[in-house]
Formats: structure tokens, sequence, C-alpha cells
């Protein structure tokens, strides 16, 4: 097992501390999972920032978004005979589950890559509506005809499905609703059309008959979707045994098209490994990574929010489509960058 | 609580005994859940045909379908400490799930809607591809524009998805594939499209938040679908605590889309009860019946394969538009009918 990614030396790029609250009685718990884009000669992130009230030490509190757009804080002892906290990210009251921070997405650019700042008067996307009333997390930004396409987790009590909003100057946003739904997320869609069709990875997860995998589904108009077909699975007693997920969009190659994807085994240990999909016929998995290509091993991944995890949802590919510098979630709290060589992580792939 | 539907005499009216299985080995263990349509002057049923080998007495039998569309059958002693089969249903072995019989949808006819029988050179319809070899079951049957649509639960070791055939005869099929992915069922096509859309009811599960609630999605096609909304939810302490699902397509009434739902409780009992719809804007929910309007009453909806069940997903409304007359499964053993006054169904509905 080995691990090809070079860190930058600058990680974390980003923490929790680096930006300000969205607003007042609310702190910035994690900084996280960056979607990825190019624009007006910048490189920009769209960072998920999970943020709750600070925390006192015998209770639990965090925030959910109203139907008007203002946050109602939710306090809970910690010694309640119906709380159930084993996970920092999600807990169980009277029955029900909330998430333990609410997120939106902030845009942050860069004129090298390394050095991210939040320029003024850019809009945050935040969660809408009822399907959204926990946040917005997770985006997967692509560019397809001159239209950025934001897909992202949408969290609410009624499910936690793919919401898309569209965008051509990242000033203006189009709600298109959600687009999957529960229990889905993870959801990535092709930088291009094959055959007049979009394509998107997208990663349903099953109450019982089934599992954490990664499918694939084709669309007229990138808005509806159908034709979902399995082409990822979880592996016994390997790395991503226990779920996988699509990263950002599919990259395309000579050999195919190859995905950066995310999976977790039983100690929810995050690490990433590689597939490659046919160009022509995407449904078509032709190979995929035994070992992990990067798993957590620094301070930053080992520890933090929720440790032991680096998460990928958003890269840039050099113009000589070797060196893919990655963005990604270090330990659900810290924003980090790699940088990989296309040909390293296709020779690593085993034909299926 | 009061029960209104008005059961046929002749119930049940078919029972395992009544159809030849499929293959030999098999026995036909359950007839349920049947997609109802009209057809040439004929009343016609999907029935769910859910098979399975004899059963010996110290293991566990049943059928999976291969890519090939052969059988394999899979035996596992009772006494396997890798073995859970604590539900008539699914059982787990080795970690994963199965369903304890192989479910197809075979064509039955009858012109006074009590008696049905098996035309001759009648196709059946049987799981095809890997989303469908562990069967399709519970087919929803709509008529739009000349052409019927078939909407069925596609269950493999995948997941259990929604998949779509359509059919103008009803000899020749054409496939569209899994149109919602898992975990999916209960999938109803509206009877109309509404602004030029086509809208459908569909049971997606949730993993953690959520639940197995009632969501309605629009499409441009009937094959891809998008803009979905949850909106029918379980309710606490309820007949319907546990999960709902949408019967067959709802119906159109002055007062809007009538849907015929279930609802099961903590205790998998399953009953039935209505909602409506805004005719103009389906995703608004006007009311919903606080009581179920059919609860498992006689002794065939009490007891057999799995007891205490009463499930529709089809029905015929009488040209007045005030008699329906519900198709349901019993027990997940047995075809039964039953009547309903549309009029009466709405004077228990509570505005929402």
């Amino acid at each position: 097992m080995k691990d090809i990614a070079v860190r930058f030396k600058e990680n974390p790029l980003l923490s929790p501390s680096d930006l300000t609250p969205s607003r007042e009685g609310l702190e910035i718990t994690c900084l996280l999972n960056p979607g990825v884009f190019q624009f007006q000669n910048k490189i920009w992130l769209l960072v998920r920032v999970a943020e709750r009230p600070k925390q006192m030490e015998n209770s639990i509190s965090f925030p959910i978004l109203t139907n008007k757009g203002t946050i109602e804080i939710i306090e809970i002892k910690k010694d309640d005979p119906e709380l159930i906290a084993t996970d920092a990210r999600v807990i169980n009251y009277k029955g029900a589950d909330y998430l333990t921070t609410l997120s939106h997405l902030r845009l942050l650019c860069s004129e090298d890559g390394r050095t991210f700042y939040e320029p003024k008067n850019s809009p945050s996307l935040v969660g809408e509506g009822i399907l959204e009333t926990f946040g917005i997390e997770d985006c997967r930004v692509v560019l397809i005809d001159e239209v950025y396409y934001l897909t992202f987790t949408s969290v609410s009590k009624n499910g936690v499905g793919v919401g898309l909003r569209t965008t051509v100057d990242w000033q203006k946003f189009e709600k298109h609703g959600m687009i999957l739904p529960p229990h889905n997320k993870d959801c990535a869609i092709f930088e291009e059309k094959i055959n007049g069709l979009f394509y998107a990875l997208h990663r349903p997860s099953s109450v019982d008959i089934g599992g954490n995998y990664i499918w694939i589904a084709s669309s007229l108009d990138g808005i509806h979707w159908g034709n979902h077909h399995c082409i990822i699975k979880t592996r016994k007693e390997h790395w991503d045994s226990k779920r996988v997920g699509a990263g950002a969009a599919p990259i395309k190659t000579a050999k195919g098209w190859l995905e950066i994807y995310h999976g977790a085994n039983e100690n929810h240990q995050y690490c990433l490994g590689a597939f490659l999909m046919d160009l022509e016929v995407p449904t078509k998995v032709l190979a995929r990574t035994e070992d992990p290509i990067m798993f957590p091993k620094t301070n930053y991944e080992l520890s933090g929010f929720f440790g032991n995890v680096v998460f990928t949802n958003g890269h840039i590919l050099d113009l000589d489509g070797e060196t893919l510098t990655i963005y990604y979630g270090a330990s659900d709290e810290f924003v980090c960058g790699a940088k990989f060589s296309i040909t390293e992580i296709l020779s690593l792939l085993t034909n299926i």
C-alpha cells in the first residue's frame, strides 16, 4: 500500500479560524470538502463551512434553518436519556436524527492555488426551503457548455438527497430542486456530454438489500435523471469495505474516464482510490485500484473534528493533462491540497 | 376507526394453488399485489407471483435469476450460525440480504372483475439483467397517451429500485431501465400529464436522517425524473407510524388527486388510507385521512405468508367516478377485491 499524493507543504490551507462565522452566535467548527473550479483566471474553492454555537460542557447545541432563512438553536442536555451521541457528525434525539453542525458553502479564490481568500461581495450558498433546513454540503462543480453545475448534498428531516443549482456568473444562481431523492449524496456530473447525454455518478444507500455503492445515471437536460446502473461496490476486507462515493467529475484520459473516489472501512477510515470508465460507454468500468492511492497519515488528517479522513470532491487538472491537484477535506475539519501524477494513478489500476 | 371497504364475497379471488409454477422445481408461495388495467374490454391483473422450491424441514432455499435468465437455487441450513431468518420475506446470510422468494409478474384477465383466468399465450414479465436478479414486484400500470407505463420494484444484490417498462399491445415491452435508484419502491405515475409534465409518487427509504416517506417527482418524458419533494410522512403513534407508500395511480376527482396509500406500524400491520393532492400543483397535499379506511380483519388478511396485511397497487374506477374497485394483496399471499365509495373516502379526509 503506497500513498502517492504529494501534499502541499502549506497544509492545511484553511482552518476554521481563518474565516468569520456567517452570523452572530455561531462559530465555525469545520472547513472542509471544497468544490473546485476555474473562473476569471483564478482558482476557486466552494468550501463547506460547518457551524454551530460555542459548545457548553453539559449540553449539545446545533442550529437548523427555518423556512424563513433564520436559524433556530436546538440545545439538548448531554444526560438526557433520549439523546444518542456516539458520532461527532450525527446525533439521535427522541428517535429523530440531527446533524451536529449546519453547513453552507462559501467562495474563496486564489491566484496560485495555495493561498486562498474571500473576495468582497462574494455570495454564500445557503440551504433554502424545506429540503435544506439541515444545510447543504460537499458541492461538486462542473462546467458544461458555459454553465456551472453545482451538485451538493441537501439535508433536512425529510432525508438526505442531491440538490442542483446552476450559474454562469457566480452571482446569480438558478435552483433546480432535488435531482436525486434520499438517501443519496456524492453526485458528480461528467464534464462533457457523451453521445448527447449528461452522465453523473452518485451514491445511493440501501436500508436492507444493497449497500453504499457508486451508481451512474444519465440525463437529457442535467436536471431529470434516469437509467441508473450500479458500477462500483464496496469490497470485503478492503480499505473500501463499508462505503464508496465519487469524488469530483471524472477526468478524461486517453484510456478512459478516470474517477478519484473515497472509500471507508468499518473503522470510518476514509481513503482515496481510483477507477476507470469506458470513454464511450461510461457505465462500463474497465479498471480499479486495489489499494488506496492516498490514506490519512499526517497530523491534520489523523485528528480533528472527525479524524482519520481524507475526502475529495474537487480538483484542477493541469493543461498537459498530467498533474492533478486535488483539494480535500482532512479530518472533516481542514481544507488541504495535494498533487498526483495521472500516469502514476493509471499505472496502479487493475483491469476488471 | 371504521373499515369502509366492501370486500368481495368471492375473496380471496386468487390463491397460490390457482396457478402453475413458472418452472419445474418451484412452487408458488404467494400471489399478491396486482397491477390493474383495462384492455380490449377486459379487466386485467398483472399479478406478482412469488416462487421458491418446496421447503425442507432443516433448510431455507430460494431461487435467484442468473444473467442468462436461468435460475440458481441457494440452500442454507437453518442452524447455520451465519443465517438470520426472523422475517418471512427477507433473510440475511453471511452479512448479505436475500429475498426468500423470487417474483415475476403474470397476466390474468376477467370479464366480470371477479373471475380471473390466464389467457393462452400471454407473456410473463420476469426479471432481466443484473438489477433484477432477485425478481420484479408490485407493478403499477397506468395508461397515458395510448402507452401503458409499468413501474415495478426491481430487486438485486445491488439494491431495491424502481424499474420501468412500457407497452402498447401487452405483447412487446420496451425496457427503460431503473428510473429511481435505491432504496425506492411503490412508484405510481399519474394517469395524465399536468401542465406538460409527468408526475409520479414514489417511496425512497433513508438509512439515517429521514424515513419511509412518500415523495413526488416530475418528468418531461416519463423516463428521466427530477424535482423530488417529500409530501407524506409517517405519523407517530398512528397506524402509519413506520412506513407509508403510494398505491396505484392517483384518482382525479373534482376536489383533487385522490391517492389510496398503505401505511404500516411498528408491528408490520399494513392498512390503507387516503390523501388528496391539488389538481394543478400535485406537490401540494390538501388533506389526509386520520384513520385507515381499510385494515386487516378477515381470515385471509390476518394470516398467511406475512399476516396482518392489506396492500393495494391497482384499481378500476367506474365510469361514474363514484365506485372504486381495488384489487389488493392479503397477507402477502392472496389476491382479493373490494369496493369503495369515492364520496365516502373524500368525506373522511381532514384538511392539512
